[in-house]
């Protein structure tokens, strides 16, 4: 199948386009380096160096004898994003290409305004772009558990019915989101909600847990094609920054009470539920929602888990208690729902104690790397 | 109070300018002329002359001895909405600077385009604003009833507690618009809703219905002080292009079976409502929803009622029935809840006889300047 990978360069683009590569697909990668000047303008450069995505395709080519062929431009921009979809008639799309920060969608206005602008307009355009140019296309689009936020209610999977006064109706689930970033996400499903009523669009969006993980069948022991592995508090996810933490002999950084509780899966799994989306796509005007993770943790239970590692390991890990910058409930209920990609075939990598040992093990051998001085700064989410 | 009327060239806009001036508020009025010049490049041109907004703002010094201040320029613009509020230092600001037109916004992928920048760049500016530089105001932002489409339980007044497994919760009451136009306003409460919580912002969000009518206590007899009266397909409200059809003898455009229902209101019943909002302002960190309309219609009821006042004043009022353009349900269950502007002190305007009748016979003086080809062209929905 012809596959489009919007956002291709970054933390689970560029993996996802050689894991689909590898399985016989056509790939194109489509980035614009945003979230590489991001991290270059705010100090947040990223612990392995990455090649670019040209050199990166060469790799993959010497690597597999397969190509991933490479456009970069921004698709926010229509004569773009329609060159793309003229050249490559894609039949399936799968959408990264967002800006991914939420502390740095809280920095300042104007990081708001390109968070805003770049997400909504990428996917307006992809919409677009589907409706003009590929309109039997099936779009694979990365959203965030994160929309949810943390109702008091189960946390079903995408819709919710509701029983009102003797009536019924099925609603999308209701979204409160926890940042500017996540909010965009909410706005993207709003959007692509709409248009697959009116233009009957096929449409996966899968509502993603925090992604932690830097090897995967297609680059394991090959440092050039390791995703970008971020440890700095705006681009970094949280087990990854702290296992960079621990190695660094930096106080995990809890924010608040570490009572705050989300779904979490590896890298593998990521790609394996791209894969399950695109083999058996959604219909014909249905918006198909998935909640893409496979064990929920607090953030206490993570830090406790790391520092149990680093014993293994020979570290002493220190667990900090920070005010918390963000604003969100650091105790609260959580149990969402989570079948529809087991039942499409998922095999879960939960995180056992020699998956977090291998990933300590991993970042030890750079922790020469580590610039402590990007751990931490305390974006505030409050004004 | 200084109230800042955003979009204050418009429908609403200069009529809500007008009646706060009129009651001893300090009104600003801004706005960047989109509706008028889109309405001239789709050749959608309205009844009325309509001087410019420096000229409405001179007359109304001369007749009411009442200086409503006026600035021109893009509020989706940083550099001009700063200057804006710098300058005023508003204490309300009412929120109407939208691209208003459902039809138009799915028009082409340009207009599309057009809508979704400008009503959530706007919105997206008016909070930063706020938030920098008028951090107390109090935010009256229009919204529409058509955010919520047609559910199949009662719609509630912005909020819905939902019971589920024997937990519960209050969500923002979960939406699925009808047009793209729509959807923007859904985006926009969803934005103001995550600011309103994570800075406690003060912002009253007024669900609004369809608006009908022309005259107000401020503008009554004066020409050159009425609202743009559009009776066009694309910027005509459904009740004000029915009366235009009428007289000019072209049949009533109802569009498939004609069970659509939607909460109504006059022209005099906004005013009213805005000026209750700003009267007693939402608290910081309060989005306070009101469902803004006074009587539900169905597209057959309002055909009927336009019928039987022209034959009342001697038109033969012919009823077209047109395939739907639009992707909508034709007959559907319509309960909304509409209590919390009737407890603020709203006094409604029903759609009586006599103020149909005298909407008809207004419009009669005007009929030579009717264009009947700017009625209907069936913008479709449908790709």
């Amino acid at each position: 199948m012809r596959v489009l990978v919007l956002g291709g360069d970054g933390y689970l683009g560029w993996p996802t386009a050689m894991h689909l590569s590898a399985r016989g697909h056509e790939v194109m990668a489509v980035d614009n380096y945003l979230r590489r000047n991001l991290a270059r303008e705010t100090d947040c450069e990223i612990l392995f160096e990455t090649p670019n995505l040209h050199q990166r395709a060469r790799l993959w080519h010497q690597h597999a004898g397969r190509e991933i062929a490479v456009r970069l431009g921004d698709l926010a921009e229509w004569p773009f994003i329609a060159s793309v979809f003229e050249e490559f008639r894609p039949e399936a799309i799968v959408h990264y290409a967002e800006q991914p920060s939420a502390p740095y969608s809280m920095l300042d206005r104007s990081a708001a305004e390109l968070t805003l602008k770049n997400n909504l307009g990428v996917t307006f355009n992809v919409i677009q772009a589907m409706s003009e140019l590929a309109a039997d296309a099936h779009l694979v689009k990365l959203g965030t558990m994160g929309e949810y936020g943390t109702p008091n209610i189960d946390i079903e999977e995408g819709w919710l019915t509701v029983e009102h006064k003797g009536r019924s109706q099925k609603f999308l689930y209701p979204r409160a989101a926890g940042s500017l970033y996540h909010t965009t996400k909410v706005l993207d499903t709003d959007l692509l909600w709409f248009y697959v009523r009116v233009w009957g669009l096929r449409v996966t969006d899968l509502m993603q847990g925090p992604v932690y993980g830097l090897e995967t069948e297609e680059n394991a022991g090959i440092e050039a094609l390791y995703p970008c592995f971020a440890y700095d508090e705006l681009f970094g996810t949280v087990l990854n920054r702290f296992i960079v933490q621990a190695v660094a002999g930096y106080p995990l950084t809890v924010y608040g009470k570490g009572g705050q509780t989300r779904g979490y899966l590896n890298l593998k799994d990521t790609l394996q539920c791209i894969r399950l989306s695109i083999d058996s796509p959604a219909a014909p005007g249905e918006l198909r929602i998935f909640n893409q993770f496979v064990e929920t943790f607090s953030v206490n239970d993570l830090a406790e888990k790391v520092r149990a590692s680093g014993a293994r390991l020979g570290l002493d890990v220190r667990i900090g208690r920070l005010a918390n910058p963000r604003k969100e409930m650091e105790e609260h209920y959580y149990n969402p729902a989570h079948t529809g990609l087991l039942e499409l075939g998922l095999e879960p990598h939960p995180l056992t104690d020699e998956v977090l040992d291998g990933m300590v093990a991993l970042v030890q051998r750079y922790s020469n790397r580590i610039v402590p001085d990007r751990i931490f700064r305390g974006v505030a989410w409050r004004k």
